[in-house]
């Protein structure tokens, strides 16, 4: 057997939420996919796509991660790349649909709860996401898996400096503290960085701001291709 | 003397942030007033600020507190106010209005940071707030309060269980607990009915949404002028 952890101390086991436990991403595509269309005409799609990508981390600092911030780049973006020609339908359009991205349903992907139900026993489960905190509260309590964590921690940005707060918080060792995410930039190599372990499941689809070249290497780490993969690793 | 908590064992005091540490709805209400010269022509200021008001509630369930929230429901308001007649311009000018808000400098209420660091050695000091994480967490920085709280909870909702939640984290019991605020409603109502204490410090202005009536008494609430007054009660 191969079992990553059996001679390790981990206490406390951190999932991000966002297309690790749940479907996210393919949301906020399906919504720039209508805004593209929205907006032909003006620009191509691609280079709508890269006017709405730079306006989003243009306004990062100042709206942080989350759908409102995305909606209100929307409607920023559309401004500009129309010259203020667009119909104020759009406006009204946009609005709309981030609505409609915060109503979605909840699809938690495969084995999560079965994943979950195995760890909770011996480990104290949290969850540590980015984003608006009271949309990752609705979607973890729309979920149901809520009672299989201790807390939620939204967190405003996942860097070392976070985690070492996040850490603290927990009281607990950097070295005991296993973090789970798709996203090796925010859920990985910040971690690795001050001492905790790192599994990396890559979801399907990441937002471009997220990606990061995945050759990384190190005895904290391990990549897995589904969750289910986690218990083989956590004796 | 009339040291309120002399005999208790208050352990947590949590500051609410918004007009109790620092101005916050003075630039809300200049950022309304912009709004409705904006919208003059299509209905009477006292209109639009009730239908803003509307539609600040409607949202609030899905866009929760906060200065994004808040953008989105203006421009959401100038569309039906207007029967979208108004100009593009105006959306973009709400975007921007909506930004300054955001960037806005901190401005500590008169003796805030004498009342911190005479409690801090004696009580874990938090901040316990409403809105936007990223938002909030700014504006604890910016205001150069950090150091004095053991750290700062954002909250998406002030309710009572809401508070339970938190004094379970905090590891305390109920009594050990007091909230100081300036709304009656959302600081200090829902913590009396929990157990907790209260100190209610109001401040000339109050979103109407926060507006209840004053006449409450309880042995576990006082009332303050100021800030300074809490060094009276607290021995």
């Amino acid at each position: 057997m191969n079992r990553l952890y059996t001679n390790t101390n981990i206490k406390v086991i951190a999932f991000d939420a966002d297309d690790t436990l749940w479907v996210n991403e393919p949301y906020f595509r399906r919504t720039e996919e209508k805004f593209y269309a929205l907006l032909e005409g003006f620009l191509t799609g691609h280079n709508i796509e890269r006017e709405l990508l730079k306006t989003e981390i243009g306004n990062l600092a100042l709206y942080g991660y989350g759908v409102k911030g995305f909606i209100l780049s929307m409607i920023e973006t559309a401004l500009k790349v129309s010259d203020k020609k667009i119909n104020i339908d759009i406006v009204e359009r946009i609005i709309q649909m981030g609505k409609e991205v915060l109503e979605e349903p909840i699809e938690l992907l495969d084995d999560t709860e079965q994943v979950l139900s195995a760890l909770k026993p011996h480990f104290r489960l949290v969850v540590a996401t980015k984003g608006d905190l009271l949309d990752q509260q609705r979607k973890l309590h729309k979920s149901g898996l809520g009672h299989y964590f201790h807390h939620i921690e939204v967190m405003s940005e996942k860097a070392e400096d976070d985690y070492l707060k996040l850490i603290k918080r927990l009281d607990i060792k950097p070295e005991e503290f296993l973090m789970i995410g798709n996203s090796l930039k925010s859920d990985i190599l910040p971690v690795i960085k001050i001492g905790g372990h790192g599994i990396h499941i890559p979801f399907h689809t990441t937002w471009a701001h997220e990606v990061v070249d995945t050759n990384f290497e190190h005895p904290n780490f391990k990549s897995a291709d589904k969750i289910m993969e986690v218990l083989e690793w956590i004796g």
